[in-house]
């Protein structure tokens, strides 16, 4: 169990330290590297010894919020700083090893588990970026072009560029603070939202053929086979960000994206709106999640997982 | 040419005027519509008489930024008021007979052409609804959960959801302030932005299925022919926002959609990023408009009108 901390309690946390690791999430994303980075370089402008590490290769798109960090020699860690990690089973396999030793967790999901010795959570901001601002803002170190950069992709990933509910007017203006600090959110929007791989661009088309419409057109379901993952060429990166699709059709309560396993089985993702809870449908499927967005694990074959898919849904939205 | 007012004269003006017709631009989007709505109910807020009209029907997807506005009766208006219309080419046949009797025009078109008697134009704003709650605020009235739809609903699509580079921190802050009058932002995003017709999905795949690659892939075609937008049942609204696709493209440069129109000419649309100039390839075949995103018009047959194309973008980006 964690001790809760306040801002400034984390910041004299931080203040104390050094030797700090700071820890982000296995599958990284924007949320959790722009908290590391703006962290990171925040300590060393304190002059003290950080680094930033994950235990999964960083995608390329997040280069630049790695620009001219300042490489850093190994050191044995003093403290350890998990960001945007609800539970030590995302810290991956590299980062695993310091499960137990977590000093601080800095974190906007109302999921955590409390593993840190302290934790710093605040699970009305819309992404764990705004809570390192305040970090920042309580050590005292002056937020310059590169620190905004990173928590402007915090922001601006975990909402979907401000579109979803998770927006409050608090949110925007910390964006609006950090566009003063000279950061060039263009090429982040572009970079984040609009760049597209031919693969994907390919996977998406292979998978609107393969949409299905059911329950009397609330329910679209759309799968995603390996014969057609492999026949475009994408990788991991390039699957992010379907699941939405079939929920953005007019009419449809219930959008369910199916994903085939190497070994038969299906991972679902389920999206709905106001009209249904995506929760209860994969709760009856032994899965889980938020009420607008979850998932659970289905078998095969895929006309079976169809109908196994289609029951819960209908159990749900009363068919 | 116009007498240039600014939002204090803009509003002294409208606190003179009576029976006021606002008018809005034909093909209507959100920012002429929520500027429309925006200052007629600040308007009505004042005791005045004034109604907003347009020469085309309003699509149904804007309905809520009208919900409980006023009716009222015909009346002959004493003071036209025209926002965010550039050019009296845009009032649409039905008001084009008020076209030399614009009493104020308020805009954000750097293009206008100086059409009314006054003009309160601001070019570095993102939206005029911007500039619509500035002159609600110097007419003293009371912005409410209303008037903020409208105007967030504005800025919201004339930014692309705050993707483009139109949005600066006063943008972002404009918009706050309409959160914290209650405006729900999830519901208008996912209505201006998500949410697609079937007939749209069906065309977005058909056009898919005909996108190409030239010049070292850095110029992607889409042709949408007209037996592609018979099949999907796409309507004119269904076609906004397909011409950002092919610029999408990882590595692409220049993004052409082309539309074959029913006499077998195509309308084109250029979309580029940073590497090239969209208006000079579009003068250089008699189109026009800005440095990322241009159009014009070109012969067909198809094959021709891809090879005039493709004349045009290599003289442009040098090949």
């Amino acid at each position: 169990m964690s001790e809760r901390v306040s801002i400034s309690q984390a910041a004299a946390a931080l203040r104390e330290a050094d030797k700090i690791l700071i820890m982000t999430h296995h599958y990284p994303d924007g949320d959790t590297l722009g908290s590391g980075v703006a962290l990171c370089r925040a300590l060393h402008k304190l002059g003290k010894t950080a680094r930033v590490e994950c235990s999964d290769p960083i995608p390329e798109k997040y280069d630049y919020i790695f620009a001219n960090l300042q490489e850093t020699a190994w050191f044995e860690p003093e403290f350890i700083c998990a960001v945007d990690i609800a539970d030590t089973r995302l810290l991956g396999e590299k980062l695993s090893v310091y499960a137990d030793g977590v000093s601080l967790c800095i974190d906007h999901h109302g999921s955590n588990t409390l593993y840190a010795q302290k934790l710093l959570l605040i699970p009305e901001y819309a992404a764990t970026t705004m809570i390192i601002t305040e970090v920042i803002r309580a050590l005292d170190v002056e937020i310059d072009r590169e620190i905004a950069t990173a928590v402007y992709t915090g922001i601006a990933t975990d909402t979907g560029c401000f579109k979803y509910s998770n927006t409050t007017s608090y949110t925007l203006r910390m964006a609006a603070d950090m566009l003063d600090y000279g950061v060039d959110s263009e090429m982040i929007n572009r970079t984040m939202f609009d760049i597209k791989s031919r693969a994907r661009i390919e996977l998406e088309r292979l998978a609107l053929d393969n949409m299905r419409f059911y329950l009397g057109d609330r329910c679209a379901i759309m799968c995603i086979m390996t014969d057609m993952i492999e026949k475009s060429g994408a990788d991991e990166d390039d699957m992010e960000g379907l699941a939405p699709l079939p929920r953005q059709i007019e009419g449809v309560w219930v959008g369910v994206t199916m994903r085939e396993k190497r070994d038969g089985t299906f991972k679902v993702s389920v999206r709905t709106g106001s009209h249904a809870d995506a929760s209860a449908i994969c709760v009856l499927l032994g899965g889980g999640g938020h009420v607008q967005a979850a998932g659970c694990m289905i078998d095969g074959p895929v006309d079976k997982a169809i109908e196994t898919m289609l029951g819960a849904v209908g159990k749900v939205i009363g068919e």
